[in-house]
């Protein structure tokens, strides 16, 4: 069944009531890093600035962070007469117009109109558009939707596990030309990762996946709907004879990903809008005896651009060029194929939309149809006033939430028991695994 | 009653046939500074062009200066093909198409057509638009509109005066987000100047002129409409006990403000097109004694940008940036200021109008109502074929013309009686100044 | 009869659909010049690159080499799903998909899936859009029609003569307001030459084309429909008395222009898209006594700005700028002159498009018209399913095809006598000569 685009256009906005765009404001995303935004008592990082302003889901937005540290997101445009608050004064609990002087709390209440009569109640008629934010693992959340809708914010191990070391991004990917379901469609293909982020680099690794060369069995490959969103598990040729690779990969709702071994890393491609991303990623390694593991020190000490460290120009994509510019030192890197791969589907004269009609989908595209199918599935749920999947709104369920991603290298037969077993076996399983290492020794939770 | 979107823009076009378009067509307005325009006996200043290109209520013209030394504005593109006069050569009597060679005199005759024959009439046929051009105090203006309506040009004290220092703009003031009204508004706001231009740099000037505090009467203002357009005035609280600050601002249409010390500052914000605006600026300090004032000098050597000397770039004020960029030398200056409350209001996805139904106008918005009900009724007035407030067709009526603005340190009594005259009779009374002051010493005017 | 706005605008639309959009792919064109593009056995010229992106006729390509050293032109974006093959990697035989690894030959066909099973035939259900191409003389060709209308490769002398010296443009002529009727127009407009590239540099040629000045007879001026196109004649004053200057300059359909002595020069201006335009141009210059002429060798020594050696910038036309500007190196230039000539026709509110129904065409444009009549002539033809006209498709007449363009000094009786030929009776004149030629003494053809 082709797409057709007029369907596709249709559940790709992000803006306010868009059907995406309710979906969207059911959750909690992350909208800046922590260090970027100053204020509270000192700029702990130099380059900090208060206000910062910030453009999510299509909204322009002001971010803020007055005395008590705390941070603050409201309207860009002032309530009076829409001058940009960008440009106003941060002062202790609110931040102040520069045109005549309006002053809001973090909650969007209007506190001082200095040119009103002292007496005057007028600036209890105005309410400001503010929205709640949570401020976790150096990443500064928030919730755009109805206030009534409100959920719990959901207590990933990466951003609320104790006991381990926590790498947070500087928020620096951001790409001018995605839309945010090609994002999911990228997360939900094991293909693209064996190919794009391998075999083009010359490791032959297409053949630990494929179909029954070398004498290997047909890579298993299995998509489930979760909790969460939705996984893919493969159970793929390893380096050696008889040793095979496990790997579970996590669509989170709404665009996140979890992958790596331990469900390590999580990242979220946060709509800018309808036709930009900006991502945010938290990797979280336990301590090993209670200290740092190597590969957690050398992941922090790695200066190549990764999604942690990525500081993009507007035009990178032009600038690190083509196949012929082997030399260029991003040329190679994941996030430089991913850019490729995701943001050149769209096509300008389609304000960067992709042109869905003219694609061709194949077996390996399964991903494609069962991330729409769960969407869709999302869009009719807000429509009928339900929570989309993932939204925690019961207390007792105010957990933390580990994500059964993981890659580990096991033999055929271990392999295919964990394959076999369901999302929730899995989810139980890896609770489990957090829970012993609590008991065995340095609780990494 | 809230500003409706759609009433609004339809107010806001400036074109040709628009009906804010067509009264603003009905004045003559500054479309360039003299030392810009070469040719003439020659070109005065260095960097001095010949034609210029300017966009002026979103018409595309040419610029240019004959042998005669008088300035001429056409339009932009050949009235033959089509080809941009721009790049045609200014001869003695004509600006010459580089095309096919047409030639143009200041009034659009088309004066030679060299590919055709000797005896052709045809370029008596074709009448090139053209608009008639004044020149006078370093400043070139033009009338847009019908030949029939032209009215005589007014004799601004400002541009006209004798006996005076005049110091006249760079021309260089230009906001890429920035419709008329909005600036309209903006004069007719004394609390935007005690806010936004006093106490936002830590002068606590907000309490001169407010609510009874500190045991001063609550500050008087007035709204009223005038012969060229309208005013505010105000007898705030002065700097020392007992002493009050007389303020008279006047908004001369169509787009001029004229404020400060005798009002001595004419300043026209001229609609490049729906959404950037160019100013120009023309002081005039009288002669003390015959000299030029120490003010009057000061003014001409302070470096600081101003509206007579700015010169900016389109992406200034993302330079400039926002409140934590103390250090910027231009970011606590007044043209900041006044570019930030204005040129922030209108959203990009307007097309940088503003979104004028979230404005919440207070009781200080009595400016932002008043000069829409006098803008709407100049734009019944032009249907109706009348001209429009402060247009001079009698020649009888061809006088200097002082707006009585001011800026005066008074006693209250003082003040209360200058607060209190019409406006027809501050005019009759700055008249008499002026004419006092040209019998009893150095003749101002 | 003055042009109409709709019905231009209709004409000058050059993408897959249009009127004029169907015509221009009856034809082969140019799509970049052979040294940009490596690949096959080696990058020849340092810079060259492979794959290269083009946009032609408002479509987006990828260009590449195999490893048979063959050009292939597809459509940018992969089958699969829309990933950019200007990121690919270019193979033996093939360009390959970075996202999932399609790969497609020079004829579109997908010759490897590798995430589909090994024996899925999917791969031929799929045909990647892709167009014949042709290397010849530098430069490579492209037919972007139906396959089934595909015509002959035209043999023109400039690309395929031999003994001679042939200088083949660098492709960097590109205009950014241009579109394609207002360059034909240019082409037939014998009055600009004269005037725009003449008489504005001091040269009074003027009147060596007139009417009857100084004596001189009025200049005899025809056009004619061609089996190529049109063209125009003129026997105009010469430099000295007594001797005329024939000149007789082709419009080739469907872009090209072919002017100069012994019809040496070509010049492709391919539609980039509905507003700009990319220039390719192939002089040849015959062996004199088995050498290259002195005109030859000077020509291909001269450094300064031509067709074959622009390298333009988008804002070239601004950098350069208007008249006073006099010392730019490119100031009087013949491209700068073409560029404002038809490159400011154009307006940007109309999408670059000209108002012509503010155009006022007079007896010197005859060829405006000409144009558009023999423009409309050909659309109706593909309407119909016929070829246009100077289409090839006969293998009988498959022959070099020397377009009789001249500019050569003669006495009057001499001219009239040239001027009185028909198209048809001057090509046979042409061919004679040529035929000479090689009968003579070096072979030119």
């Amino acid at each position: 069944m082709p797409l057709r685009n007029e369907e596709e256009e249709e559940l790709h906005h992000v803006g306010p009531g868009t059907p995406s765009g309710e979906v969207l404001r059911r959750y909690w995303l992350p909208v800046e890093i922590s260090e970027n935004l100053g204020g509270g008592r000192g700029n702990a990082f130099s380059g900090a600035r208060n206000p910062l302003r910030v453009r999510v889901l299509g909204e322009d937005l002001v971010l803020f962070r007055d005395a008590s540290g705390e941070p603050a997101l409201l309207a860009e445009h002032c309530s009076h007469r829409g001058t940009s608050l960008y440009y106003g004064r941060v002062e202790d609990d609110c931040i102040r117009c520069l045109y005549h002087g309006w002053a809001y709390d973090r909650e969007g209440r209007v506190v001082d109109t200095p040119a009103e009569p002292p007496d005057s109640n007028f600036k209890l008629t105005v309410k400001h558009p503010s929205y709640p934010c949570v401020e976790v693992a150096g990443l500064i959340f928030a919730y755009l939707g109805a206030p009534e809708r409100q959920p719990l914010f959901p207590r990933y191990h990466q951003l609320f596990g104790e006991n381990g070391l926590r790498v947070t991004g500087n928020g620096g990917r951001i790409q001018r030309s995605n839309v945010f379901l090609q994002t999911l469609d990228n997360v939900l293909d094991p293909w693209h990762s064996e190919i794009s982020h391998g075999w083009y680099k010359g490791t032959p690794v297409v053949t630990t996946m494929h179909h029954g060369r070398n004498g290997e069995p047909t890579t298993p490959i299995r998509y489930d709907r979760t909790p969460w969103g939705a996984r893919y598990v493969v159970l793929q040729s390893g380096e050696r004879p008889g040793k095979y690779s496990y790997r579970e990969t996590h669509a989170v709702f709404p665009v996140q990903r979890c992958n790596l071994t331990d469900g390590r890393s999580m990242k979220w491609s946060v709509p800018i809008d309808d036709h930009s991303t900006r991502w945010f990623a938290v990797d979280f390694y336990p301590f090993v005896e209670g200290k740092p593991s190597r590969e957690a020190l050398s992941a922090i000490n790695d200066p190549s651009p990764s999604d942690a460290r990525a500081v993009m120009s507007d035009d990178w994509v032009e600038q690190v060029g083509a196949w012929w510019n082997l030399g260029h030192p991003w040329r190679q890197g994941q996030i430089w194929e991913d850019e490729i791969d995701m943001g050149t589907q769209g096509r300008p004269e389609r304000n960067n939309f992709p042109d869905w009609e003219k694609w061709h989908l194949a077996t390996s595209d399964r991903g494609v149809m069962f991330i729409r199918q769960l969407w869709r599935e999302q869009v009719e749920r807000v429509r009928r006033g339900e929570d989309p999947l993932g939204v925690i709104r019961d207390p007792a369920n105010d957990l933390l939430v580990h994500i059964p991603a993981d890659r580990v290298t096991v033999d055929w037969e271990a392999g295919m028991r964990l394959f076999n077993l369901s999302p929730e076996e899995r989810a139980a399983m890896v609770a489990e695994q957090w829970a012993t290492r609590s008991r065995s020794g340095p609780v990494p939770v």
